[in-house]
């Protein structure tokens, strides 16, 4: 089998990681499980010369400086500069356009913590055998938890070394979320994707022919630069901004997945920052300078002040430069609404 | 009745308030409350020219700085200048001695808060009138918590505007400072005292006659300067340092006391400070720039970086330069022994 195309997208403008994450610099740049930042992360986890090809990035213009200063160790790779940002169907359609047909392609976030890597790898493999079998296979990630804020997909009958989709669930209620866990036949959407090119795009074409329309002539009208890729901004200027997920997943008749158990998060606030970050006996982590006393379940991350804290629980507080944020763990997911992260 | 004589006492190198008070710029130094800082407001509760004579106040070299500064509007003043801390017994007996023996001083610590000001005055008033007729005179703080923190004084017989002190009352246990309350008939003692200062000299010479001669002779052997005095540093380095409470009044037999109902704190933590700001309808009060979700009895003094906060309930966060403290009102007793404040 060929080496797989990894196709690592970089977007997003996310705020639930303020103030650490900014617009200028959001989550993929930042180090913050580990000395890595995620992106060199991502990169890191598709680095295996026997099993990965050079990675295709797909990012905007406002964020190719971090991406260029972070993807030095991943040589050989190329990136592909969105004039504006049209959402995941359209960023992989593009990577799809600039790969041969039969080149099978896994669709990585690049703000996402998978902690056993080995797992990461296994389950590329098994998806990308399935691409192969042009199945349109998303990665299965095993729910240890009635999370509401993650999609769900619901397993069908086997294949080889997976399963069919039987379908694909919105963001559920918790009551919902617990009866999925309880059921054990429902796992996350991680957004992780293995396609062979070819078929994502005959299947894009199929269900969002515009789409794949346009994706197309902005491939064609392009320009390279490098290693760096410009579509024609005027075809991609047209493109309605859709998920893979309700372009293709939830159309094709063709979804499968896999199972993949590899300690995954998408740090989608504080509380999962701390969650995925090593801690001390009493729970506490810290990066930067800090004194805890009577803490547990405190998480501290500051680049310069000191932090010192007397006395709770399960709370997060995060310096950076001109900012001081202190949440609750249940509070965290309000932190995009705060006036310091809106209107940054 | 001549005026009374404010003796103002500015030392200490407190680290309950850290980190906003510093061995560099301690509690009295700071607007804590207000604009003015509490040596400011110390002074301008004594600023009454009616009631009051310019102030004698009493400092080491290490704050005489702030001192100048700070006391530009208390014309007149004088400023005794201790080459070594040595306590309050030592402090008052350098103000006495420098006094005619007939005035009346009224000593004040300049780090308390009071927030009945026109109460003060009164008490002052009662006070110094008992003072000319050779009481030692005690504030006696109307109690109005089982404070564990504070001596007590048990109210003896009635006095013309005033009780004779009964007994000092070290600081008590919960159980103790509880039956106090519920007794009626125990005040704070808050450091707060009028003498008459030829009287208090004699006290002290019969009390403690070592202190009462060191201190006569750092006078007779001191220096002025303008409007400083410098006492004679190897007559006052003698002295054994011990506080008037000690010293006098616990030896006096003729210790009397005034009822002070004044909105009087000691400001000995955060948590004191939060209670002795106003706040807003959630118990929330803020100095500096910060925006508070859903939190209650939080209190924030930030002097300059935006603080966010979810979710809290009763916890003060500090920023002050190159350190950040999150504490619980319960754990605000324990920031003097933060590495921060200990080894500032």
């Amino acid at each position: 089998m060929s080496k797989i195309v990894p196709v690592v997208l970089c977007g997003g403008s996310g705020t639930r990681l303020w103030p650490r994450s900014r617009k200028a610099k959001p989550k993929p740049f930042l180090p913050l499980i580990g000395e890595r930042t995620m992106f060199e992360a991502t990169l890191g986890r598709c680095g295996d010369i026997e099993q990965f090809a050079p990675p295709v990035i797909v990012t905007g213009t406002a964020h190719l400086e971090h991406v260029e200063e972070q993807s030095k160790s991943a040589p050989g790779g190329t990136v592909i500069v969105e004039p504006e940002a049209k959402n995941t169907a359209a960023a992989i359609a593009l990577a799809a356009g600039r790969l041969s047909a039969d080149a099978v392609m896994l669709v990585c976030p690049s703000d996402h913590h998978i902690a056993d890597e080995a797992a990461f790898r296994a389950a590329a493999a098994a998806a990308a055998r399935l691409a192969t079998q042009d199945w349109l296979v998303a990665f299965g990630i095993t729910a240890t938890a009635p999370e509401t804020g993650y999609g769900y997909i619901r397993r069908g009958e086997p294949l080889e070394g997976g399963y069919r989709v039987e379908r694909f669930v919105e963001k559920p209620d918790l009551a919902t979320a617990r009866a999925f866990l309880a059921d054990g036949g429902y796992s996350w959407n991680g957004g992780i994707f293995a396609f062979r090119a070819g078929y994502f795009l005959a299947e894009l074409a199929k269900h969002r022919s515009g789409l794949a329309q346009a994706a197309a002539a902005s491939v064609s009208g392009g320009s390279e630069d490098g290693h760096r890729f410009y579509p024609d901004a005027a075809a991609f200027a047209t493109i309605e901004p859709e998920s893979v997920d309700y372009a293709v997943m939830e159309e094709t008749d063709r979804a499968a997945m896999v199972q993949a158990s590899m300690g995954w998060s998408d740090i989608g606030n504080w509380a999962a920052l701390r969650d995925a970050t090593d801690s001390d006996h009493d729970g506490n982590s810290v990066r930067g300078r800090a004194e805890l006393v009577d803490c547990s379940g405190v998480f501290v991350d500051t680049d310069g002040p000191r932090v010192s804290v007397i006395g709770l629980r399960d709370v997060a507080i995060v310096v950076d430069g001109d900012e001081v944020l202190v949440t609750t763990m249940e509070g965290a997911q309000k932190v995009g609404k705060l006036g310091g992260a809106a209107k940054q």
